[in-house]
């Protein structure tokens, strides 16, 4: 389902071998927009256009090209990105201040902007209701297509198309991640919605404990639905859109084998224990192995510099939709270590810490194996 | 070198199906003592034993058991602990409260006293001044034996073993480190000095970002050799041992190919910084796969959540006695792939990143590959 008044094109202008490499994401309106961009000192160019034509709280299309970051280009790079949006604005008919970019692939290299203004014209005599030539167009080395959908009650439909975290060919892990909704969210604090449901879903996932320079999460709210849906509604539906795609983006990490969902429990900052947990390698590699090795879920936890009393701690491994807990009451409980590690076999675990009264958290990550550094290692600058 | 007055064992009682897994480190008097114990919440009873026995700043003997941890294992645990220094104390003729305990290996199983009793009594029988019993009594996945030593200008010799940071068998990446000196420190605050010395040394190491719940650093200065050196004398020769120990562990990281030094300049935080690099898999797989990806090194420094200006890190890679730098004024640096690629096929790499007017930090790490997932996933609890 796709909502109202959106159209979607990806092109190939080779900036990559094979896949498409420009995708156009349109509104037939200026809509309502937010966006939460990387938090990294080392910023591409795209970001910081984005973050600045979202000061006016409004978009009418995403440009995206993936094979080059263009990060770390310096003055040319700005300009090449602030190119991008003039020609997809006048290509489009609409005004560059609310088109935002985004861009994904190796840093330091200049982008060929003969080739990407060649794809943006194609691009834009393509639209069309059919999202998937545009999510071609922004994956790299992701295995599978990552979208998600939701209707609210009252009618409005929130699309969503994500890629990453795999590892970008070559430099790094780049997440995207764009929703579009036919609800007209002109009544809401859209800004703090976005910030809450990314807190709540992105900033929930890890595959390496690693953050790009070029993430972005943008959300277009035009109103095309003619609904004004309530705040808990539409923040309800975009949460389940986002947190679909944060799973799906965790469990396509590079290598992953499986889904690995880690709920900590009775903390004054659950948060932090589950984030540790789930980038210890130790953990990662244990649960590509399917071993049911509690000793490091808690020594991970212990590390948390979070305070806690392992005594009372109790740990619960959920597979196969089997539970099996493996340490209670500050001492390994008696468990079959054979039905255990059969049970993660599996495509997805459940590693829930509880340590007493406090603070729930979810961490979403994958496991850590030999694809991962078979794809980071053996490619080179 | 081995100073004056101490001695060594090391036997097998059976916790371990080969090598060594019971060692004595004595001194023939009462030494002046300190140490630094993890922080991590979940922490093995030798620990808490050891922290009680340093709080009088003597001891005389440390009695180490490897191939198990003897952590999570509640009170009978902590009875086992005391025990072994009872049974050491008494078959050396000392006071138990100057005798520290140390285990590694697997947690959440208890001793068996009967092996340890009649390992420590084995043991008790087998003191020497070849210290290379007891060096084998506390590896675990050490591909190498880890040891350093160093002579004062005023006599005083300084020797230090270590095992580390390899994977226990099966559980965690424990840290040991005895360090044993003839001089005389009941002049100098020994705590003070020690505690900066593993700041500079075993705390600016990492394998895998995991802090082991059995790690310990201790530091015995029996006075045998009648001198009272300086503290810069005393300090510098122990922090030598110990950079030294500290770069061995990281050299032999599991499935490591390379040590890898991480210096970052200019920097209100750069110990932050250099150890997000170092813990990045990300630079640690480009390593391993010798790519000299100075945008991998980049990101990692920009997510540290320390501010600096990337238009004015200069980024430079060391291998191979070449300087290359990668990065410089905001852009990359004209160099040759093959030539740096080549390079970084030895056995060590130093990463350097100035980011301008400030303090300096160093790392030490080693590369990510293959090797670390076969023996961190194949293990099955």
């Amino acid at each position: 389902m796709i909502p109202s008044g959106f159209q979607f094109a990806g092109v190939r202008c080779g900036l990559k071998n094979k896949r498409n490499d420009i995708g156009l994401l349109v509104s037939d309106r200026p809509a309502r927009a937010a966006g939460v961009l990387t938090t990294n000192q080392v910023r591409a160019a795209c970001v910081e256009h984005t973050r600045g034509v979202l000061a006016n709280h409004t978009l009418q299309a995403v440009v995206v090209n993936s094979g080059n970051a263009n990060c770390c280009t310096g003055e040319q790079g700005a300009r090449d990105t602030a190119r991008m949006a003039e020609l997809a604005a006048s290509a489009l008919g609409m005004e560059a201040v609310n088109v935002a970019v985004a861009s994904t692939g190796v840093i330091g290299q200049l982008l060929n902007m003969f080739k990407v203004e060649q794809g943006i014209s194609d691009a834009s005599q393509k639209l069309g209701v059919d999202p998937r030539p545009f999510m071609d167009a922004i994956l790299t080395t992701d295995l599978v297509e990552k979208k998600a959908e939701a209707q609210m009650a009252s009618g409005p439909i929130v699309f969503g198309v994500a890629k990453g975290s795999g590892m970008m060919q070559p430099n790094m892990a780049t997440m995207l991640a764009f929703v579009a909704t036919d609800a007209d969210a002109s009544h809401l604090d859209l800004d703090a919605i976005v910030k809450r449901v990314a807190d709540q879903s992105f900033n929930c996932m890890t595959v390496d404990g690693d953050t790009s320079t070029n993430d972005m999460f943008l959300v277009l709210a035009n109103g095309a639905s003619g609904v004004q849906p309530s705040e808990l509604e539409f923040e309800t539906a975009l949460g389940e859109v986002a947190i679909s795609l944060a799973k799906q983006i965790a469990r396509d990490g590079e290598g992953a084998t499986k889904l690995i969902e880690v709920v900590v429990k009775g903390s004054e900052d659950p948060k932090s224990i589950a984030r540790t947990i789930a980038n210890s390698p130790l953990v990662k590699t244990a649960m590509f192995g399917c071993d049911p090795n509690w000793g490091r879920v808690l020594m991970a936890a212990g590390r948390a510099g979070v305070p806690f009393d392992p005594g009372k701690a109790l740990l619960t491994l959920t597979a196969a939709d089997e539970d099996h807990v493996l340490f209670a009451n500050g001492a390994p409980a008696p468990f079959d270590p054979k039905r255990v590690s059969s049970a993660l076999k599996g495509d997805y675990v459940r590693i829930e810490l509880d340590l007493g009264a406090g603070e729930e958290a979810t961490i979403y990550t994958c496991d850590f194996g030999y694809g991962y550094v078979r794809i980071n290692a053996e490619y080179h600058t």
